[in-house]
């Protein structure tokens, strides 16, 4: 199924008094998979579009041939767009060299990386925008921004052929300035959430400009939802009442997802995003860490084994064994604090690590899930995006917070617009 | 001093019952002031040697001299260190467009990262090898890696030209490497743990091989501590004395570092280590969470507003108004939506939300700290080191932990070699 999901470690009756109770999360599972089944019903409704997806393919022959237009006319391409409009695609290019144009997601907002990117010779640079309310101010200010730069810059090829959005349906500030500059928009899903949004176009586009496999992708989400819709002792009903069980019976206030791979790293932003943005209401939500095994062993290792007991963990270890170089006996020269690293190779090492921190967490009684991953490809990473969404949405429904929503986050945005405008009429009094 | 330091949204008479109580503060306060004393009347007698580091400038040629000799012999140069051995020199080398050779920290330890740096030529590639104990398996093992890699590869070099390691005195397996391939050791200071070495030639010599002033780093360190021995109501003591009071009286679970500038990300990065290994033992510590505005507006600020209220905030923001392209009121097309941006530079954009989040942030009673800098550069940086080296220890002293240990780390150590040696056993009797 492109993973295996092993909670063991996670209960009092193999812990002790760190670990979950059978009885309450057992409560709790059945309640998440009974939510699942509700959902599962609406399949095919678009009621929950998320669960269609993972079987669509109509769509990708359309966006195979802009993605192709994209790896022909250019070596790099400038993704704007923030939060959910990038985490998805960026989770998915950072698993392998990508064979395509060079991805550049300039998901933070500010000016220096922007002067950065757009800097030097633009003939052989395309952009991509993306917002699903179209409104996104980072979002639109660095898309004028680029359009005003590649002006005159795009070697004769007309802006309509260097840019793209992807915006919902509907009058938008985005929908506008595209019109205003013939550049083609292509549709956001109105019915998925941008964190949400990894298998629409919003992480297909970038993925298959980047060569990767996106079909594959989609096959690893619909065996796990297939799976886990046939089957209420799935991982992600499994994981829902896990997360909620730590919180509501051990006062555990923070999971930590700690891949043993570089290239997951990226998929734990994805992830704290899910997580944070669903969850984090009505005083709810446990907090999302992004951890890296084996360089946080020496960073992060020591509060968790020995801090307070207030943490859930999830590993994410794949079999690095034979992998990369061997070190020869010779090189260790005899020596016999090195007999142990002896013919095996860094992946050898890599594996035996993230299986130590596993077993250390647990002797330490901390909740600890591990989960294993044969490779790490784009059909894992498509089982790894539904197994965390499904856990995510059945989690929301255990703490009764609804996981599509994130109603805190338009205040900050008003402040802005208002400090924005006092800044123009100050402005405008001084030159008057 | 390179930094305003503001804390007053942190305090219940601003923000209200989420806010600490000044009263319990000052006693915090006063005692980390003295501690601070105390450790000041050991400066100059090596027994606080981190104290004497920022007005040291004896070691600089030297080291200036490798740096030149990597400057001219290398066009990539690649790091093997991991935790303190690489954090300080990434945060410091990230702050800004280098104009030396490329420097790739290969911190987390796993096959694929290294078989990509050592893929193609290696003719002017050089390596530094950085262990306190000179016995960190992953440094170690990835460095008999590299060293068989380069052998041939070196473009006529001497691997004794093209390696330097660094590693405390004292026998070691690296130093063992070294001398069997006559590659030259320089000391680290076996005074000074690796989380806290940033201003030693740990974080020197790849900021030097950077081309960063590194004297400006250390220079606004020793403002930062001078100021603070002269002042127990200076940032340091204040911090340590706000983050021990917030997790006494307000149960914080959490320290949210949240830079407004991608270039301080890794030195968020830093912080997390030290924050963590030094504070978190005997079931003290609060969780060091990494986040980055404006980005993380889309991600961790709804469940930062709404989730549970156990998370203290510190900002950084810098003033980036004027900063990047300006968005015309033409380009804005006269849409009244988009009103609020014209005639801004992005920076003006970002300037406003970094405030806006603040504002927010506090608005909803959420304990802020807001860090202002005029600008990210060398000086800034060694000032925000200090700050943070200085508040982590008086921190430590508050709990009563000891900053300098990390104790638990050691198990994990040990079950990777076991698990390495039964791998070895059993392949010898599959052999045999």
């Amino acid at each position: 199924m492109g993973y295996e999901h092993n909670v063991d470690a996670c209960f009092a009756d193999r812990i002790g008094p760190g670990g979950i109770a059978r009885a309450g999360f057992e409560r709790l599972r059945a309640e998440a998979g009974d939510a699942l089944g509700r959902l599962a019903a609406l399949q095919g409704s678009g009621r929950m579009a998320l669960f269609d997806l993972p079987a669509t393919r109509a769509d990708l022959p359309v966006l195979q041939a802009e993605a192709e237009r994209f790896r022909n006319d250019f070596d790099r391409v400038i993704v704007l767009g923030t939060g959910g409009s990038s985490l998805g695609a960026m989770a998915l290019t950072a698993i392998g060299v990508p064979d395509g144009p060079e991805l550049i997601f300039l998901d933070n907002f500010e000016p220096y990386g922007l002067d950065r990117a757009l800097a030097g010779d633009l003939s052989r640079t395309g952009f991509i925008a993306i917002s699903k309310s179209g409104g996104t101010a980072e979002t639109v200010a660095q898309l004028l921004a680029c359009i005003a730069a590649a002006e005159g810059r795009t070697g004769g090829r007309s802006l309509s052929r260097t840019f793209l959005c992807i915006a919902g349906p509907g009058d938008s500030p985005m929908r506008r300035i595209a019109r205003a500059h013939a550049i083609p928009v292509l549709d956001h899903p109105p019915e998925i959430g941008g964190r949400y949004s990894v298998l629409t176009l919003v992480g297909m586009l970038p993925g298959l400009i980047g060569g990767y496999d996106v079909a594959a992708l989609r096959a690893g989400a619909a065996e796990v939802l297939s799976q886990a819709i046939g089957d209420p002792r799935s991982p992600p009903v499994v994981g829902a009442a896990l997360q909620v069980a730590a919180a509501q019976q051990r006062g555990i206030r923070a999971s930590v997802l700690m891949p043993y791979e570089s290239r997951l790293d990226q998929f734990s932003r994805w992830f704290c995003q899910l997580w944070a943005e669903s969850l984090g209401k009505d005083g709810m939500g446990t907090l999302p860490v992004r951890a890296l095994g084996p360089v946080d062993q020496h960073s992060q290792l020591q509060l968790y084994l020995e801090g307070p007991p207030d943490k859930l963990f999830t590993l994410i270890l794949s079999d690095q064994r034979g992998q990369g170089p061997v070190i020869s006996p010779q090189a260790t020269g005899g020596d016999p604090a090195l007999a142990y690293l002896a013919g095996h190779t860094l992946g050898d090492v890599a594996e035996a690590e993230g299986r130590a921190t596993a077993a250390t967490l647990i002797a330490r009684g901390r909740p600890t899930r591990v989960i294993r991953i044969d490779r790490v490809d784009e059909f894992t990473l498509g089982s790894l995006f539904m197994h965390f969404m499904v856990e995510t949405i059945l989690a929301a429904h255990l703490m009764a917070v609804d996981p599509f929503d994130q109603p805190a986050v338009e205040e900050g945005k008003r402040r802005t617009r208002d400090y924005l405008l006092q800044a123009q009429a100050e402005r405008e009094r001084d030159a008057g």
